[in-house]
């Protein structure tokens, strides 16, 4: 039997040959050469090969041809509003609008094949080979402690309320305790967090969780995972993941998400400095955590210009209040930095022993409490990177994947917004690192627990010990097929500000329709005022 | 490398054998003897065949049993709720509340290892086999025309709202529409229907959109699916799957979703009463679509008290506002029902050739309008057999699945509340039957297309054609485990009023949390008063 196929001249079909229509068809050739383009066109004919050299390999189709005998336009492609070509630019707030013509761009098309294919291979490897019980979770649940980000969904009960979890983890801990010793989830999360870049209110995730299992038995499920789904026609993932501690990818990068496919790690040089008569940086030295940190950035006198610089310690004085001194080898260069300058005059051999510097690098130095040093010196690391590889440096292999493992998180991190108050560094439901289960109960700040009153039950219904873990699948596949934005590996993304650009998604809705749910809503002064204009 | 596993005396397990711990271990002995019921513990020891003739060949472990060398309790179980065993009967609202424990139950086991199994199956076929590409699709979308019955999500915009879309439909269009020719997605939809029994607010389907497809097209693919995912233990779907018009399977079942597994057929027995002069048939035949129906009860005078025949009337007079007649052959039985009789003695020879009747069987005559007395009919053709089943006759065999494609289905029905307005009979994105197609021009009501611009904008941009198709996979699954409830085949199911029994959601939302999202509860007056107590 013949399928009809798009038939255009985009490079996923060329199926059909405008020489194989017999020049004395003539009603044919009008049909198919007046379409617009990306119309549909049903043609029917002869399978035949092609003639010989014009064979393209490196299609499926590409050995035959359809000897066409008839053709109708099924449905003519009105003006497009771009034309869908990867290399076209356009703006992304046009392609969201039109994201149905979009999803036809060789890259989309790509994407989303890849990441169907690639979540398949995850779930034979996990149900298949594994053993594991692929698992449904509600989404219309509960509160958890702390879900200011959670989405609330109104029911017809007056002042009762839904929420959208941001994850099944509450679930998942459940059905340990109900006997389903090997749980995954490819599980739609939801999170609230307003506009942010590249965030999306619902996104994806592989949700895992098992029984009697340590830490080494989920890192090797997840490298095996990984190794099993990954893409035949991209390097390979190398397992075991090297590991390292999360202190150790702070003091050492900055972040708890480190790049290590290049260098530029972040040295500290305190010692250095530690008698040194240099007032900012005894005072920093002598207050608690303080450090001398540096990066070296190869070839950077070469690279960077003076206005380059300047934005890095613009930027370091913005948004971390730190000084950045940029201190070079090559003595011929200054650029309004004196005190670098002196610096570099005394400790010269010093720090081109701990840095390993060249004649060309340059040194960006900060002093200051040490978590702060070290994050400011991971961003500008990133930043220089790209800085180096706009100009032209190769540092990083984008085909190539380094994954590893941060271990030992803290529990509780100082709240961004609030450093006096803590938050947890991932999430409430996370076992304590053995030598600070002590500190639990020296704690003073303890989280309402009424909210969690089944899940403390719940465990002591012979609970077996577990343990879990989630990656966000959006994330994962942005890395494998190295798109910029993770608005680019999902169908019908969100703008960053949560819209829906193509339908108008959030949408006023008629006071009746809320009415059920025992809502109103309360305008704000002064948008009310700008809705009786 | 050993692993820990549940160990109780539940079928499940049977992994440890209390014999196998020598009698000298007396404190390992005294710790497997004292943990409670359902309690965590792990034992180490040495994997050793049964001893000859205690081999349990039905049990996956039944060849082996393991020599206790320690044992630790791990999570002591406090009192249970209930007993774990099948055959206990608890209450739902117990079984929902303490969830966790219920899902260790034999049942729920299989359940949701059944269900996860064929899924998996499922993708294997639809993306391994068939090239299907599984895309998800937001949840947090624009309401539908029509979408009273759709969840509202407020968002952090003053009166915008998300809604919680009752299925993928307008994304898989948009796909086709997009190239993506072969969609799948195991997709969460959402209902909110209030409080209605094996109902759910969300619920799950496998969802299927193909481009350059047929009705024949798709209902091979489904045949297929079902037949490649169908459980090894179970009887085998037979395919091709029977057909059966709407409007046949309604005269035929009065219904659109027919039991055909067993026989009492609809029998439209108008023609018999044509130029009857017996005043009320007359008067139904003369009104638009009047007709007499029946349905034959095989040996019904046997099986039937003189109460459920009064029933089954009061059920018809208060639901359907229909008379029933039973009428009987035997004419030593007449149970209150002369004019019954006075037809039997007039038309019972053409009747007894009609309808097939036997010596004890019992007829239930109406006359009505077509579509109601089928509907009628078609409920007490179920409500019969499952009294018979009751009463011991064998009429249907559970272990067999009787799959049908019932077709042309009217795009339009009346509306159940009011039936001078029309609803889409299945969603507003059916195509018509091609012979109807002019109907729609003529016809005066049409849903308000502002909600769905871009829906009809996208169908303008060479829209290939395309076909669809999604099995409600609950239901399915119910159906494969003869479960009585679609609460028995999910994990963390509501209740029939849509309540999380174990966490008690929805739940209060502090006033504070529903400022980010500009909405405030309208009380009503009553709840108001009882708030104030």
């Amino acid at each position: 039997m013949w399928r009809a196929a798009f038939i255009s001249l985009r490079p996923r079909s060329h199926l059909v040959w405008m020489d194989s229509v017999p020049k004395s068809a003539a009603s044919v050739r009008k049909i198919l050469c007046e379409a617009p383009m990306e119309s549909v066109v049903q043609v029917s004919g002869t399978v035949i090969s092609r003639p010989a050299g014009q064979e393209n390999p490196k299609m499926p189709t590409g050995e035959i041809e359809i000897k066409v005998k008839t053709a109708e336009l099924l449905n003519a492609c009105k003006k497009l509003p771009f034309e869908i070509k990867d290399f076209m630019k356009k703006t992304e707030a046009l392609r969201l609008q039109y994201r149905y013509l979009d999803l036809r761009s060789f890259q989309m098309q790509y994407n989303l094949r890849l990441r169907s294919q690639m979540v398949m291979k995850m779930r034979e490897y996990l149900c298949n080979l594994h053993g594991f019980v692929d698992i449904e979770t509600p989404t219309l649940f509960k509160r958890t402690p702390g879900g200011a980000k959670e989405f609330l969904v109104p029911s017809r009960e007056p002042g009762k309320f839904y929420s959208l979890p941001q994850s099944p983890q509450q679930f998942k801990q459940l059905l340990m305790v109900g006997g389903l010793d090997r749980y995954f989830q490819v599980a739609r999360c939801y999170r609230d967090e307003g506009s942010r870049p590249d965030r999306q209110p619902e996104f994806t995730q592989i949700d895992i969780e098992m029984s009697f299992v340590d830490q080494t038995g989920i890192q090797s499920l997840i490298e095996g995972l990984l190794q099993y789904s990954w893409p035949n026609d991209k390097n390979p993932v190398v397992v075991p993941f090297p590991s390292m501690t999360f202190a150790e990818a702070l003091a050492t990068y900055g972040t708890d998400k480190p790049d290590t496919r290049f260098g530029m790690k972040i040295i500290d040089i305190s010692d250095v400095f530690r008698n040194t008569e240099i007032g900012f940086l005894q005072d920093a030295l002598s207050k608690p955590h303080g450090t001398v940190k540096a990066i070296c950035i190869p070839e950077g006198a070469k690279y960077f210009k003076r206005k380059d610089i300047e934005s890095i310690r613009k930027f370091s004085a913005d948004h971390f209040d730190q000084e950045i001194l940029p201190v070079f080898l090559n003595t011929n260069r200054n650029w309004n930095s004196p005190v670098a300058n002196f610096i570099m005059e005394l400790k010269r051999q010093e720090l081109i022993r701990l840095m390993e510097t060249q004649e060309e690098d340059v040194v960006l130095l900060t002093a200051g409490e040490h978590n702060k040093a070290c994050s400011l010196l991971g961003k500008l690391r990133l930043e220089c990177a790209d800085l180096l590889e706009t100009r032209g440096v190769v540092l990083r292999d984008p085909t190539l994947f380094s994954f590893l493992w941060v271990v030992d998180f803290p529990l509780f991190l100082p709240k961004e917004e609030n450093p006096r108050e803590l938050e947890s560094a991932h999430h409430p439901f996370t076992a304590p690192h053995p030598s600070d289960i002590h500190l639990l109960y020296t704690e003073p700040k303890k989280e309402d627990v009424k909210l969690l009153s089944h899940m403390l039950q719940a465990l002591d219904y012979g609970a077996p010990p577990h343990g879990g873990i989630a990656l966000g699948l959006d994330r994962l596949i942005c890395v494998v097929t190295g798109s910029p934005s993770i608005r680019d590996v999902i169908a019908f993304p969100k703008s960053f500000r949560g819209h829906d650009l193509m339908s108008n998604t959030p949408d006023s809705i008629p006071p009746e329709e809320l009415k059920p749910y025992h809502i109103q809503v309360s305008w704000p002064t002064d948008s009310k005022a700008a809705k009786a204009h």
